[in-house]
């Protein structure tokens, strides 16, 4: 398989997070989405039309978009995703979750600002204030249910991975996980877990 | 079951729909979003701490927030989810397209315009004219789709039926679907299915 992804992607580390603990081996292909790398008309047309990674491509070259879709095929039939229905259902309700009111707002504001290529001033100055404000509720979620539970949904799973990507790295965009006491303790069970590898890993690397 | 739902909602409609097509009796529970029905403790301990509908409520009390995660739910083992892993993976990434492309630009624009308790001077015009543009887009990457395909997935599915709910409403909200030919004549089809309902359909309706 090939993972056509973007290195300091949360969304693209979710699914290097997951192929590295599932053992499962792949190339990975790198664009350099501030340059706009997956915007080029080759990029559109054979690898997504939506112009985002990470994109999986399989052995016999279909491509799969959208991080969390690709962390439920790799998942399933695996211990990263439960058999019972309403686990599984709570398992895709915080990817949902996630990809509704967390990235948006937590993944978004750590793009706008350590990137520093979009202008913050006018109106921008606002909606960063806002996404602030949005991704401090969307922690606060995070941390009210991790008070009554260890994970997500029941063990360790792909909603803990999806999570993981951008809440691990929200203080680079300035939020403050001081006041989200489960959520540090989750974040540190996540990272305990076996074969855990970094934000900035590589297949081959170490 | 019971469904925790404001009629004017996509998200809720989504549910609506798939439980009709199902023949699955439920009972509904209405608020009313714009009065902050869904921010009360009594709904954010009890219903959902995100303080969003629709949620599900199983007979043994359950919760199942996130309309793409009880579509999922309802979907399993039926004609509306394929068996095949890569077209569920292919269902699963459209319905992420429409939560993380599509829903926060068409519906949370036809949501402002119609309703009308949202300040859209200011910062929140420029907002409103990038909401559009992004609105704009994510129709041309579904029509780009539907040029080569009748349905999202293979066959009409839960894809359908999330990207359905906030598209055929589009133009409430400004949106011109002239320009998207492949669009147009997919929610023709989507419409003839049977056992489709509108999105004013409560349980109980003809």
């Amino acid at each position: 398989m090939r993972l056509h992804d973007y290195l300091p992607s949360g969304n693209g580390y979710k699914v290097r997070l997951a192929l590295a603990q599932l053992g499962r081996p792949y190339e990975l292909v790198e664009y350099d989405i501030v340059e706009g790398a997956t915007r080029t008309p080759d990029f559109l047309e054979r690898v997504n039309p939506n112009g985002r990674i990470p994109v999986l491509e399989l052995d016999d070259g279909r491509m799969l978009p959208e991080s969390n879709a690709v962390l439920w095929y790799l998942a399933e039939g695996t211990p990263l995703l439960a058999a019972d229905p309403f686990r599984r259902a709570q398992t895709l309700q915080w990817m949902c979750f996630e990809q509704y009111s967390h990235e948006p707002n937590v993944a978004t504001v750590r793009f706008w600002v350590t990137h520093g290529h979009v202008d913050l001033s006018g109106w921008r100055a606002e909606l960063l204030a806002d996404k602030r404000r949005q991704g401090d509720a969307a922690l606060a979620v995070m941390d009210r249910h991790l008070a009554g539970h260890a994970f997500f949904a029941g063990d360790y799973s792909i909603a803990d991975i999806a999570l993981y990507a951008y809440t691990h790295v929200a203080p680079e965009g300035g939020f403050d996980l001081q006041p989200h006491a489960h959520v540090r303790a989750w974040l540190a069970r996540v990272a305990a877990q076996a074969d855990h590898v970094p934000i900035t890993h590589r297949p081959g690397d170490g």
